[in-house]
């Protein structure tokens, strides 16, 4: 099937899921997980076939255990499957009710946005955790994973479309796409298409972002700040930069840059240079830093540059106006942290930082949806519209505005027959 | 100044506004109110060389009469203004508070979008409104309006940035751009601009749509369908028809076409089609519906055409579930209108019709951001994303996370030192 037949297919079964009940829809990911228990055998095999493939390529270590998918991925999806289902439905909430009239009832009532593109790289268990999160939220999906992980992903695709169609689901909800090719032309197909998520490198996700007009959600860059203020507990700043460095290092929420106020830049830098050294941590820093601790020159190029690995780019600075500057200019407004016992300066820092996630003494590493309570998590944005910074189902869904009368006509507001009331209902949508 | 330099002024300025209190841009409001009336001839003079230069050109009287911008306009912008006072700011709500453990607390909290691009066409009020909105929300904005209303919109602009600024909102708050070129260059920078608002012809916004990354918000299309259904009143039903058809034709909101269940087609058409004609509308209809009543063929094509206009095509269908897969498949996901007793056909159209707004028994004129009660209009929005239907000021914002710890480290949680409570807070962002 080309994919222009596949997207519209998509479309016409997002329509019916849609309006699945939030009881069909758990039977349907209750059935998705069975399935995969049931054909274990074949997907571990699928997998083997892929691992075996990608070692004979020489890929790096790294990379062989993201795509590895084994019975312990299995169990780990498993029970992401059982997590989501005991999570609510985020379609069929009033969000806002309002009497217009005598009879003329309107609702805000929430729904699944349509249809999804998933585009991820080498990790097969993305697949099963983004496919269950739509359904969940009632939306089709077109997957296209890394082509190191094809046989896993269209055991895993097959598995689970079929439990899903079997259980009620649509014809179509969950389709694999096969290439590159197929990418390109799912980017341009906006009438089709109601959002984007890509989930892998930073080149992916802004190639995604340069190349469609569908809405994308996710972010490029985590190019993380911890801001240490003249008004800092000093010990806790410490722990706070070591941990937003150094407890996961590959990840969009560490940090990668330490701002310093030059009045405890003295007091601060040379201690935690010495953890930062026991930790593991090559550290670059400006002028005033080097003039502190003997570290190599950081370049303007450092500010821009997310290491996702053992490096900490220091720079002190004498204002915390300039530190805001610096962030909102360097930065990709993920997560950024301020450490001072100074309120004022906390709430400075929370409203003219430009970022997703504002963070007062504490670590950057909680910028997670897990973490935020979210429940599951569908990725992290950095947009500016429809959801921003960590997103949970409710980035899945978009809303209806559901309007009941008994006839009334515009002409009699107009020509002053009749008011509108504009009260609000304190009451969910139903039909009666 | 160049494009890329408005917008990083309209960034920086954004930065600043965002943290405007209510009362610093409700008097920032007020004050462009009095700037308004004080330069009153000034506007008016301009507004006059662009009225004689247009009836020069031959512009149609219709364009004419939206360019005009005299002592009447005047007074309803102002009071649009006023209105705007007495809304609530959208800014600063705390919208979810969650204690994540001891003294670590999270809370998403509403702010400003940042930059909003706005480009409208010969309605020179547009400026006026949308340059307000956006700073009652917390947005710098860079406004292009249409060549045939250049000497009017530049000395709004002018009296408006100015009489804003001098109340203390930043430099560069708004601004005007001059050139089609600029307006181009504009839809690329995407790390400057958050959104970009078009107000005009389904040419303009499809032409936007189809050449930025960044989200647009608006309509191209509005293709309004009634549905009489098999149940429905049919005087009720002939009722609706005519207002959504005829009580302002020009409109977004207004039916273009109307879908009739095979059922009652016979009994329905023939008195509808009277008073059609008698409204002055041109009628158009399938071989079924030409069958019942003498009326020209309506092509294909017409089930894709907002006339905008005293046009209405008519198509008898068989079922409701075609209905549905006629008005998703042709329409533009706008407003659609179901006649019916028969709750259980409301329920089927209120789940399947994917779009905006979906009404039962009521005018499809109704859909529109004063009638819903939202106090202002930003817009009507077809998008999946965002915001859905007629949009008030909370389209023009956003939230971010603030997240208040303690020293708080996740190396801790993740080593099960210490558990996440995630207890749901009832209690406003502050900084105590």
């Amino acid at each position: 099937m080309d994919m222009l037949h596949m997207a519209a297919l998509a479309k016409s079964a997002a329509v019916k899921l849609g309006v699945q009940s939030s009881q069909a829809k758990n039977a349907a990911l209750s059935a998705i997980a069975s399935a995969l228990s049931a054909r274990a055998e074949e997907i571990i095999a699928a997998n083997r076939r892929d691992l075996a493939a990608a070692e004979q390529a020489g890929i790096a270590p790294a990379v062989l255990k993201r795509l590895n998918f084994g019975e312990a991925k299995l169990a780990e999806v498993r029970r992401g499957i059982e997590s989501l289902i005991a999570l609510p439905d985020p379609v069929g909430k009033t969000l806002q009710a309002t009497e217009l009239d005598d009879g003329l009832e309107l609702y805000q009532v929430s729904c699944p946005l349509g249809v999804i593109g998933m585009i991820f790289e080498s990790r097969p268990d993305a697949l099963v955790q983004i496919s269950t999160l739509c359904l969940k939220s009632g939306n089709a999906v077109l997957l296209k994973g890394g082509s190191e992980a094809r046989h896993t992903n269209q055991i895993l695709a097959q598995v689970i479309a079929a439990a899903g169609q079997e259980a009620g689901m649509p014809c179509g909800w969950l389709q694999l796409l096969e290439s590159r090719a197929e990418v390109s032309e799912m980017l341009h197909l906006d009438d089709y298409i109601d959002l984007i998520v890509p989930r892998g490198s930073n080149e992916l996700v802004k190639y995604i972002q340069q190349n469609t007009s569908i809405a994308v959600l996710g972010h490029a860059d985590g190019i993380c700040h911890v801001y240490v203020d003249a008004a800092a507990d000093l010990s806790m700043a410490r722990q706070i930069v070591l941990d937003s460095k150094t407890q996961y290092v590959s990840v969009c929420n560490a940090a990668e840059t330490l701002l310093v106020h030059e009045a405890v830049a003295e007091a601060f830098l040379p201690e935690l240079w010495a953890e930062l050294q026991r930790a593991g941590v090559r550290v670059l820093g400006c002028p005033a830093t080097q003039a502190i601790i003997p570290v190599e020159a950081a370049s303007e190029q450092d500010w821009r540059t997310e290491y996702l690995d053992y490096v900490l780019a220091i720079r002190v600075l004498p204002t915390l106006t300039e530190a805001i500057e610096h962030i909102n200019h360097y930065g990709s407004h993920h997560t950024d942290v301020i450490v001072t016992a100074d309120s004022q300066a906390a709430a400075s820092f929370f409203g003219l930082v430009d970022s997703a996630d504002v963070f007062w003494n504490c670590s950057s590493r909680f910028s997670d949806g897990y973490r935020f309570g979210l429940g599951a998590e569908v990725g992290i944005s950095t947009n500016k519209v429809h959801a921003r910074g960590p997103v949970g189902l409710e980035g899945l869904v978009i809303y209806k505005w559901l309007l009941k009368g008994q006839g009334q006509l515009v002409a009699d507001y107009a020509q002053g027959r009749r008011k509108f009331t504009h009260r609000a209902l304190d009451r969910k949508f139903s039909l009666e």
